[in-house]
């Protein structure tokens, strides 16, 4: 397989490696990963994160483990093991089932591995003409609010909505962005934070229910999101809090944005009301946990509802940002998300 | 001074002593408060909270200093010092608006002390008569959101929105309570879901930005939230999350209660855009802190709003549940307000 890097996954010297993403942005950690137990271990426990993340990874793994000999069964096993981490996001079984078919190929193992490292490199050019697309639609002065993680650590190129973000902000350098801490795991808090920092995007980080506020003082000018799944009626899941969002912006009057690669569509599930929603741990919402410590401020017999995703009906989007368009509700009403 | 006994404050063998909500849950621990310096900090630091208990507490101060022989002139200077500390709610004015005026009696010091036991046991009987009234609005088998803490801690008695819990429970032994969190501070997760196990009233602790998913699929009936001050034409400020849930409520059709004794009414104040918020430190934002432990997970340079509350105006409210009454928006828009 030949080399590739990106901010959060690599594949450098026979080595498939991924960065940890439940240390950041305290610590920067690499883990070496070897076997589908391990990637699975990873994937659960969100140090491996992001909708388009988690499928190039599980890709990549797949591919290093047919240059290790893998039989074809074996390597059949360990794509049905990884599509099964995680339930909502649909990206994860779209590139396993890209691999499943360049496994019936006679030659398999070099079939794997040409088809993972073009999902690689398919993904960050996805991300390129999405952040293009997007940025396109912001004006100077913008205040912007996003929500969870979308940017270069959730792909392999610069992001989703967040990478919408990097390329307007390129165009515009007074636009800010207003980031939602997105409780329970935090990736606004922690990684949104961070990745802005690091790009020198003037940001605020809020916590989730501080958005109303903001809104009704006129303070934000558009919302851009990710998505973990979209429906073909246009309804799609993404980090719970989002649908949240998308009621305050209709409320509003806001421009409420979500920005996906054509990965993330699945025509086959009909409506949100199809879409499977992870439950996750009690833990994560009695307290914190991470690099950064410990902590539970609850009762420990308290009782606890934990969706990871939640789902926005399409009569609430301004327009969906794909890599192959913009698409408006007219067009999506129409069908056009079966065509794209 | 006669002895005064409520769950998070009491006056017994002349001693005022305030239970350390910044402890609770995980230790009970009481304040022996004798100073004006030591009360304010306190309250700043949020060890002393509840809109109607903070102008109780400080009531109960200025009453000792009046037995402790403090002069006129100091116990003015207390009065206004203590008012000082936060600056939204408006309860606390309220009282010590009450001891100024008793402070010009002949016998100051008599008056004074009078006054501080008549605010607390008014606040017992304010909170059971608001309880009594909400309560008739709940119906068997309903499932009630509620935000921030408004019960036995926040009050002398038995609370306001969580008062109505408590006795709507008393009557229909099969109503279940959503439980926000209430980012930063997590007055939901620590001390409504404490106070709720201890009543046995079954709940669910969900993160702020949950509820949302949770109205869509139809498993919220009702939402009861407490008031720091009330403007003359109904809108009214509370706890950061409330307007949020206010606009929730109204796309999905939910009814929207909020409740406070009339004392958290400032007819002086036309609309809620005249009600001063505050703002609190980035740490709040940045990590938790408390007896559970610390975290701060954000990086260290973020930016970040935080204030403290926000404004629900009159048109997302179903009905102002007062000690009172119940009373509904076409009685509000006539101006009841300034009336009861």
């Amino acid at each position: 397989m030949k080399e590739l890097v990106a901010r959060s996954l690599k594949y450098q010297a026979g080595r498939v490696q991924v960065l940890d993403q439940y240390l950041l942005p305290h610590e920067e950690t690499w883990h070496h990963c070897t076997s589908v137990a391990q990637m699975t271990s990873l994937i659960l426990t969100l140090k491996v994160r992001g909708a388009p993340l988690i499928g190039l990874a599980a890709s990549l793994l797949v591919a290093y483990l047919a240059e290790q000999g893998h039989s074809k069964t074996q390597l059949s096993e360990a794509i049905d093991e990884l599509e099964a981490t995680r339930p909502t996001a649909v990206n994860l079984m779209h590139c396993m089932a890209r691999l499943r078919t360049a496994l019936q190929q006679q030659d398999f193992a070099l079939a794997v591995v040409t088809e993972a490292e073009r999902l690689f490199e398919e993904d960050c050019a996805l991300c390129d003409r999405m952040a293009t697309l997007g940025a396109q639609l912001v004006e100077p002065s913008d205040n912007i609010l996003t929500h969870c993680n979308t940017g270069a650590l959730a792909t392999a190129g610069v992001g989703t909505a967040l990478g919408v973000i990097h390329h307007a902000a390129r165009q515009h350098a007074d636009i800010h962005i207003w980031v939602d801490e997105t409780r329970p795991l935090l990736q606004g808090g922690r990684l949104t934070a961070y990745e802005l920092a690091r790009w020198q995007i003037p940001y605020t980080l809020i916590c989730d229910n501080m958005a109303a506020s903001l809104m009704a003082a006129g303070k934000v000018d558009k919302i851009f999101v990710g998505a973990d799944r979209i429906a073909a009626n246009g309804d799609f899941a993404n980090k719970v809090g989002t649908y949240n969002l998308a009621v305050l912006a209709h409320y509003h009057k806001i421009p409420f944005y979500v920005v996906a690669p054509v990965t993330t569509l699945d025509i086959g599930c009909a409506s949100g009301a199809e879409i499977p929603i992870e439950q996750r741990a009690e833990s994560e919402v009695t307290g914190v946990s991470g690099s950064f410590g410990h902590c539970q401020w609850a009762p420990v017999q308290a009782q606890v509802y934990n969706p990871a995703f939640d789902v926005t009906p399409a009569e609430l989007i301004t327009a969906w940002v794909l890599d192959t368009g913009v698409y408006y509700p007219q067009d999506v009403a129409a069908g056009v998300l079966g065509t794209v």
